[in-house]
């Protein structure tokens, strides 16, 4: 295994001659803006804010997924003391979770509702400008209009309270067949779903969560990529599919680390993402049983790995 | 073979008997008032009107499907002639199918509109008040949300058109799930959603068609059936399905005549209709290749047949 | 509908023409020898023998399936006047079913076996040659050698006992992949297979039952077909499919008469088995439930429009 | 990361704890005789003998599965080298994979067994016994019973001159009906029919090599396994299967490390196995992307890890 350091000047310098090479290429003169993002969770690795800005730098990711939740904790001081390290670390912050539950009963959401402020100035005071959120393909009791109206007043009520503080929202649509028809009422699992959804949110602070998954399983193509601008896409993972299983059959709970199988194409995906501009994170989520086995340092490794392997791709 | 007559004979005296047992049963004192209907064309029967009213008087039926575009055509004399040949069969209308292409480009529908006011009044003329369609539940091309409105939009105009004339527009959702799986963007394929395209359209006199094919496959109830008012419901279909074909595996081409097998629970269904009032035809649409290889009489015969049999059931 | 006189006119006619047209193709000079053959069972229609040659004769058919158990119990006055009828009726003998249950346990396969001798006596003075049986295509309990190696050993009992009156034994394969994988050790589902069975069985009087559904769901072709002798083929049904079902889940149980929907290529299979000198009975057996409704003659007559059809193919 | 040595520490204290339990369970006061092997190709690493032996050294492995194309290679200098190093490191030998190609045509597998004596001889000469292959489960050519006779005559053919140098064969079944189902023509995949061939091939070194990852896919129980003897087990393999994928669904290619998701019972699988006395490699063989793209060293972690945790289970 090659030492942290090590990797990261490997990705410096693929990062330096992707930028040489799309300055050849790139009309707008734009260098990659998007960053290899760290997420514990997605890895089944447990780690608090200043665990996981070890384990990023350490193992050269460019940016860490913030948590809401923690740092409505810190005390100013503890606060100015992570980013110090976020920036000594040349880390910046990826896009936080959402807390709010959105999916179920009225007081659940007024509840998370409630709490939500803090944590959007929680995350304005660290510097962070994204949260994240999935949305269910499909529901047994609500038809495809009515829980569209639902997560538009929702979602439109979210977008509000984190645009007041200066966040973004990015709603991440989930596309495996086997996903959306698994309910009686099919709901979004396409990129075109998800954006009459913000179009009906109707606020600028709310874009997509893209997944080159989900991109993959609903039989989406690289120009549905490139009919996006920057701002319509909030955060983006990248993950890999398990090879001679045919595209309906894929199950949203298996998959593979990027660039592991080939399945999924890598390339296609960020080259379209960099040709937008998008200049935010990408994070590796490979709902793995075996990865999650590992231990901590190794399991952020194999990601680690893998989204170099990913990044290279973009030349 | 037993004759037309004697099948004649027993239907009313089937009518008779449910009429007696619901004076019992029945809170409200109601009688039966939906009609088994004949549509000749849903038996792979061609057939102009006279042949229809003597095919459906000759084999019980009740009740005939107006063909709006023949009686358009109809001379004052010819349509006073064709209406005296109903009454004297004891038959009424059922429901007229709609003419107006709704379901692809702005063209055709333009076109089907400047000719629908005409139909419209040629039914009216005839005492017709029903007219159905059934609306695809699936796009490769539209969103369910973009879908949806533009049916509701164009169903809208249809309804206004329609009720300028005392008609009632009926709306049938397709329920399989071999059919509703079968495209990128499901569209309405349950009574709950058709229910929300009706509200969304907006107008009084839209209702449902319900088929107890869908009913069935769509994973439906009595009470779903129970839940509706007489006006709610503009046509009905009554089918059966083939045996030993698991319920998500059904395919709407593949049908048999009610109460040929006994998969779909007729007696529930149509017990249901009766009680929440329903008055309008009640059709069988058997989707059956060997049925269509019958000469007219036969295919007529057998479908006369098993409406018989389900009336029966209603005890 | 056309009388049984008429039909029976016009498939004469047609088989003169097939007959003109044969001898101009024919190396051999061969005519067609294979029969319509009407097997009211097949049709959900009960009738003793005495009906079943009525209903062939007027209905067109020209060979009869034979009941074992019905010829066992006739005097010899009476089988004299059965066969008198059938020659007169210018019919032959199509083939009878097997009565004894070898699929099941000891005790019920000797029972069997034990009344065997007196019903291919039976079929032997009337003259019929051709007895036929199904495989079911899988077994929970028992793996396919296991199973293979207990038909051979049955079935060679059976043949030897047919054999001692004459009699050939034809058998059928069950064809639909839906069928073979419902059982957890899948068993003969090809002609391939069978033709192993057969030739494990190693009796000369064992031969084939040709289904075109059971060979359009196995996926087999004409050159499978003319692959064959006619000693081959002790019998053949033909079926058609119901359309848009793909051919993976076909199932079993759901059919169409022949020719209705022309999914199976009735022409290529019934062509294929007069190429190779084919000279028994044809049999529709369309598992149907709508068909099933129809009245006696309605059922008859519709399989034997079906039968005309398909043998117009052969031109 | 904990070191291999602290891992040997802790499977040496899991198999005497393994022992104190079974010493008062077990009626014959069997302890545990069966090993954790390593088979570094299982795991997506390229190592020689002497490599795989430090690995599984240090990684507390308790043997390994022997190379008899390595080992025909050594001088006997290089042989005792590599048996002096596998008796310091504790550790014996597992199961070889057949060379013969036996799948194919008669060219291929003539040629196979030409070289198999040489093979053996070396497999025989380091001390190894046994030596495992899979039968493909179904083939689009070949009926059963074609394909049952093949595999008899062949693999009879490789037991004798395996046999020749007192090596056992083992012989796998692969279960999952995704896999079972793809060829027209379905051939063994489940214990019982593996029985069957076994019996058929009728030499007293031919066994199972049970993995319980078709163990599961073929719906079977831990009493099928209480049904074998010892000797009817040459070798095992162990690997869990993905949450959330229906067993019928469950694809040979993507499987996860044992007791990483639970879905499969390993603990059943182990006792049982411990129960009838097994004696041989346990090995881990996780058709998983993601865990090949780890390093070398951490991917036998992982595996070692899965293997200590499985054998924990045996109390």
């Amino acid at each position: 295994m090659r030492s942290g350091f090590a990797r990261r000047d490997f990705l410096l310098g693929a990062t330096a001659t992707a930028l040489a090479g799309r300055l050849v290429r790139g009309e707008s003169g734009a260098t990659r803006r998007m960053t290899t993002d760290l997420v514990c969770g997605n890895l089944g690795v447990k780690a608090d804010l200043p665990q996981a800005l070890d384990l990023a730098h350490r193992h050269g990711f460019e940016s860490v997924g913030p948590d809401a939740g923690q740092l409505a904790k810190l005390s100013a001081d503890q606060l100015a003391g992570l980013l110090a390290d976020l920036k000594s670390k040349g880390l910046t912050w990826g896009a936080a979770g959402l807390s709010v539950d959105f999916r179920g009963g009225d007081d659940a959401f007024r509840k998370g509702m409630s709490e939500l402020p803090e944590q959007a100035a929680a995350l304005q005071r660290a510097g962070a400008t994204r949260v994240g959120t999935w949305i269910s393909p499909g529901s047994d009791r609500l038809t495809y209009v009515v829980n569209f109206r639902r997560h538009a007043a929702r979602l439109r009520e979210v977008a509000k309270a984190l645009g007041d503080h200066g966040i973004r929202l990015g709603l991440e649509y989930v596309g495996p067949k086997t996903a959306w028809t698994a309910s009686r009422f099919p709901f979004i699992h396409t990129m075109a779903e998800m954006r009459d959804l913000i179009a009906e949110i109707g606020r600028e602070n709310v874009g997509l969560v893209l997944d080159s998954w989900h991109w993959y399983t609903a039989g989406e193509s690289v120009d549905d990529l490139k009919g996006l601008a920057a701002k319509d896409v909030v955060a983006c993972d990248l993950n890999d599919a398990p090879r001679s299983v045919p595209i309906d059959q894929q199950r949203d709970g298996v998959r593979e680390l990027p660039c592991s199988t080939g399945v999924i194409d890598a390339k296609g995906f960020l080259s379209a993402l960099a040709a937008i501009g998008y200049d935010g994170p990408v994070r590796a989520e490979p709902f793995n049983a075996t990865l999650r086995t590992l231990p901590a340092e190794e399991a952020v490794s194999a990601a680690a790995r893998a989204m170099k392997r990913a990044f290279a791709l973009l030349g």
